[in-house]
């Protein structure tokens, strides 16, 4: 039986979503919540990484079992071995043809950006004064469609053949006052590629980079014209929809 | 010169506001950053504690100096030797009567309790299910008024002569769905009183005390009549008025 789980973590305390020797990991401590209860090593496949730092409220992972028990005793089995800061929202029972990763069709991914400094939001946003909107909005609009994301993300990613995505929409919102909301939905996002692209629209607003940048390293793909990468602890993975 | 400094802080990774030898105090932090810039050991008197994990949004500080700097340098000079969970709001000079403490009239406290679980809040909330707010609101408003609250606070307290405060208002708001908000302001509050008076009044909500529990403790004067007190996680100091 293959279960899909919805899950939300913050991700101050934890080295990423992904395992790695010696660290505290979200990938770690679902796996090993969810083994225990399964009372075998359990392998759970996520919908994709998210970087040191980096928060979901709609992750999604799936795993197989043999144990019967209902949707809502897994939820309450998981979360009872979990810390309080990962938590499983949603459990559901799917076809054994659905993979958490390669069914995703798009994904959201929201960024916060604070204008005034909220010491109770330090954790969840970066913090910038003096952002020129019109200019993000501007930037933010040249990044909307298909393109070759290559220099917008890690250099561990250059080797992967194809780089192209797609982003659908990229919507900016003042939340509450001082606080502004920026949601992505595309059809996937390279490493670092979301805090690569805040950097560089929020430096063109601060009129640090020039607008053409983008154009720039949509012909070069040389992340090295990038400025500031954000920090993580403004992301959140929002949602993932298949 | 006299200057009165408000000021935020997460109390979540700090043992309190007083100083207490080993342990991180916000008391230790403020009085190590002034002293830097005052460039001498200087002493620094608050509104009053706040208990360990306890937030504040406006406390209030005073301590003298003769430096001659403007506000808004103090602010600035103060907050760059302050780590990023404690912040300067503002700074202003005052006449040498002013006193943090003894000039303050009247204080205000915001308690938040959630009632579904957001792990994102779970540092700045106490969390509870199936809570009857009628009850709740019937409860608070027997706090209302001057009472001896001797029965509502720490041991320690218990050989101070005066315990008579007065609660002028309790306010109860449901700030966003599942998240409410108790404001209390009164003269000044025990120590635990507020933590201690939310424990009682969410038992009662919760039908694991009976109402009447709050005329016996204003007759018998006994805490260990008291069920379990919340936890200082959901208490923020909001501000104090002199």
């Amino acid at each position: 039986m293959r279960i899909k789980l919805t899950i939300a973590y913050d991700g101050s305390n934890y080295f990423g979503f992904q395992h790695q020797e010696g660290h505290d990991t979200i990938e770690l401590r679902l796996t090993e919540a969810i083994s225990k209860i399964n009372k075998i090593e359990t392998k759970i496949i996520a919908s994709g990484r998210t970087d040191r730092y980096v928060h979901a409220k709609g992750q999604v992972v799936h795993f197989d079992t043999n144990l019967k028990i209902t949707e809502k005793s897994w939820i309450k089995a998981i979360n009872s071995y979990l810390p309080d800061d990962i938590r499983v929202l949603e459990a559901c029972f799917v076809n054994d043809d659905f993979h958490a990763r390669f069914s995703a069709k798009l994904k959201e991914y929201r960024y916060y950006i604070q204008t005034s400094y909220d010491l109770f939001n330090r954790n969840y946003s970066d913090f910038f004064t003096n952002i020129d909107f019109d200019l993000v909005e501007k930037a933010a609009s040249k990044l909307i469609g298909t393109h070759d994301f290559r220099g917008f993300c890690s250099k561990e990613v250059h080797d992967l053949k194809d780089t192209v995505r797609t982003i659908h929409e990229i919507k900016i919102t003042e939340v509450k006052p001082n606080l502004y909301e920026f949601s992505f939905i595309g059809t996937g996002f390279l490493k670092y590629q979301i805090k690569r692209m805040m950097g560089i629209i929020i430096n063109i607003g601060l009129k640090k980079l020039d607008i053409s940048i983008i154009d720039q390293l949509f012909i070069t793909k040389d992340p090295t014209l990038c400025g500031k990468t954000l920090s993580g602890r403004g992301l959140f993975l929002y949602r993932v929809i298949y």
